[in-house]
Formats: structure tokens, C-alpha cells, sequence
């Protein structure tokens, strides 16, 4: 799940506590450390800035109920919802090829839980694959503090396995052997596109 | 612009008047025609029905300012504005190809307004093709119900010209000379793959 995507999650403190306009997500958790999605952030910008990809965020999708179009000022949204998004959070463009990947996190320290995907989230990245794309997860085990690149093939085989009597989750030392583990760095603070390389070469 | 990017347009009834959810924009839409977005977006849902693309417009950003976490049902946005897209509204992949696009209409019958494109637009499709993106811009002259694609490097040309004292605009011959005119069909709507077809053609 994305950390902009509620649905049944617990209140977040700096939406409901605020109502000033929320900072960047490095200020909100400077105090807990950087999720992975503002590390992915940071990696990103720190690639767009020195012209090696172009890759970005997509923005959560709302669906709109209510907005008010105060005059001489912005229009106001007063009643919107988060809506599930159809596709993954992250895509762009690097040495021509399209990259397309989801992050999630997890707790466990053995296992990555499948549940973590939604099935529209494979079947997307099921259709950018046939279409040639590089897509793979950003997976986080936070408590272990190791971050990997799984290559979505490899996610899908994991994932159909499930209906076949499979396993609901993917052993870290699977993931480990098949991915591509990812390590601070400075800058970026995550050099994944050294694993896309990776990924790129095998594909060729 | 995109439709759902007001920032001082005139207010949008369906929204502003309806409480209920928002109906899908053809429904919006059908007394006047499709817009070009849902025009755009009835062809690409055909390229992924037929596995032919994977292209999706991206949803608008938001700036969350407060959100209710009611017990037991859905998050609810209480205050949220509108945020400036910081790329273009379109992208996906095609036949391995990273594809970029922003979509704009026009009511002048002569020529197209550069206005309509913000400068990090222009920035952002740079940014793509020089990481080998095929980028264009879907231009519409509405009052002539004639669509073109302009291809980015030639949009670049007269966006630079600007500044040294060229025209804030490009004419629609210039326009029909340098892009590809699109013309309906019944599936999808707008066949614009069969344009870049042409652009990866001409790329290599």
C-alpha cells in the first residue's frame, strides 16, 4: 500500500492534527526515518536533476464529490475520496526503455505476503511486460532494513502459484536469490537503476 | 488544459451542483460530444482491451489539507486543492517504446496558442525525449473538429522562437505540415497510434 492510500488504515496524525497545508513528506517523517516511497522520491529527483531518467510518482487518484470555486481564489475540494489506483505508482522513461514498478513495505522479517499486491497491479504490470516495459517491485523489509528489486516475471510466478495451492508469500531468501538487493547509497540514496541495468542486459 | 485542472476556470456544474459521485465524463459529456480527453481515453481503454498499448492519463495531483478518517467506512478528503501537474497528463508504453504526451484543445480556427502549454510541460517532454521517449502534443481545433499530433522536437522549435521575438502561436498549416491530423474512427475513436507509428519510424 501506498502511504497515500488509506482505506481502513489508521488515522494518519499530520492529515487529521493539520490544518495547515502538509509539508513534505522528508519534514513529516524526519523524526521516524524516510518511508520507502520518499527514499524512491529522492532517488528519482536526484536521476531527473543529472539528466539519467525521468521518472516520477503518479499522483493518487480522487474521485471528486464536492468542489467550491470561491471567487478571485482556488477552487476548493469539500468532499472527495481516495479511489484504488488502476495501475502502479511509479513509471517513466530511462536509455529508451519504459520502467514501471510498485514499493511496498513489510514488517515480517522471514516473508513478503502477496496480499501486498492488488490483482489489478499484476495484470497491469502483466500488460506493460508484453508491451516490452521493465517493470519489477521495490520491495522493503523494514524491520530488517533490506530493500530488493524484484523482477515483475518473477512476482508473477510467485503470484499464480498462490491458486495453485501455493505458498500466500514470497521467503525473503527467495526474494534474495532471484532480485536484486539495493544499498544506501548517498546519491541517489537508492541506486535501483543499477539493478535495471541488470534487468535491461538479461532482457537483451 | 486538462479538464480537471480548474485553477480559475469557470465553475464545472457536475460538480459543483451534484453531491452524488460524478458520473463518468461520457455521460457528463454526451449532450455536447466527447471532450478530447474522453476521446483520448475511450481509444487508449481499446489499445489496452486489444493489448495493442498500455497508455493511461494520469490522475490530477491534489494537495490534501484535511482528511476524516470516519470509524468504519471510507477516508473522506474534507479539504483539498488543486495542484499544478508537474509533467505531462499521458503516458505508457507501446511496442517497448516509452510514449508522452499532454493533450490541448482550441477554440481559434488559425492557429494554436503556445499559452496552452506551461513551461515544465515543455521541460518534462525535453526531459523525455532526450531519455528516448516518443513525446508529442495532441492538438484540437474544436470549432473545426480537426486533431493533430504535433510531434515534441517540433513543438520545442516554436516554443523556443518565443523568446526571440517569433510568434506566441503556430499556425494551423504549420501545425498540419509538421503533425499527423487524426481522423475519427469508430475503434478506437482516435487511431493517434497510427501516427506514432510514424515517429518511431522517422526516429529510426
Amino acid at each position: 500500500m501506498t502511504i497515500h492510500y488509506p482505506n481502513g488504515q489508521q488515522p494518519r496524525k499530520h492529515y487529521s492534527a493539520s490544518r495547515d497545508l502538509p509539508t513534505p513528506h522528508q519534514s513529516i517523517y524526519a523524526k521516524r526515518g524516510m518511508s520507502l516511497e520518499d527514499e524512491i522520491n529522492h532517488s528519482n529527483q536526484y536521476y531527473l536533476a543529472n539528466h539519467i531518467a525521468v521518472i516520477h510518482k503518479k499522483p493518487t487518484p480522487i474521485q471528486l464529490v464536492k468542489v467550491d470555486y470561491p471567487k478571485r481564489s482556488a477552487a476548493v475540494i469539500r468532499e472527495a475520496y481516495f479511489r484504488r489506483p488502476s495501475t502502479t505508482d511509479y513509471n517513466g522513461v530511462y536509455k529508451g526503455y519504459y520502467i514501471d514498478f510498485d514499493a511496498k513495505e513489510t514488517r515480517n522479517k522471514r516473508s513478503f505476503p502477496l496480499k501486498n499486491f492488488h490483482p489489478h497491479q499484476i495484470r497491469h504490470m502483466r500488460e506493460c511486460v508484453d508491451q516490452g516495459g521493465i517493470c519489477f517491485a521495490f520491495i522493503k523489509f523494514t524491520e530488517l532494513d533490506q530493500i530488493f528489486l524484484l523482477p515483475a516475471t518473477t512476482l508473477f510466478k510467485y503470484w499464480d502459484q498462490q491458486s495453485d495451492g501455493g505458498r500466500k508469500s514470497i521467503l525473503l531468501k527467495d526474494i534474495s536469490a532471484a532480485g536484486f538487493q539495493i544499498h544506501y547509497r548517498l546519491n541517489p540514496r537508492l541506486p535501483y537503476l543499477d539493478a535495471v541495468d541488470q534487468m535491461i542486459a538479461n532482457k537483451e
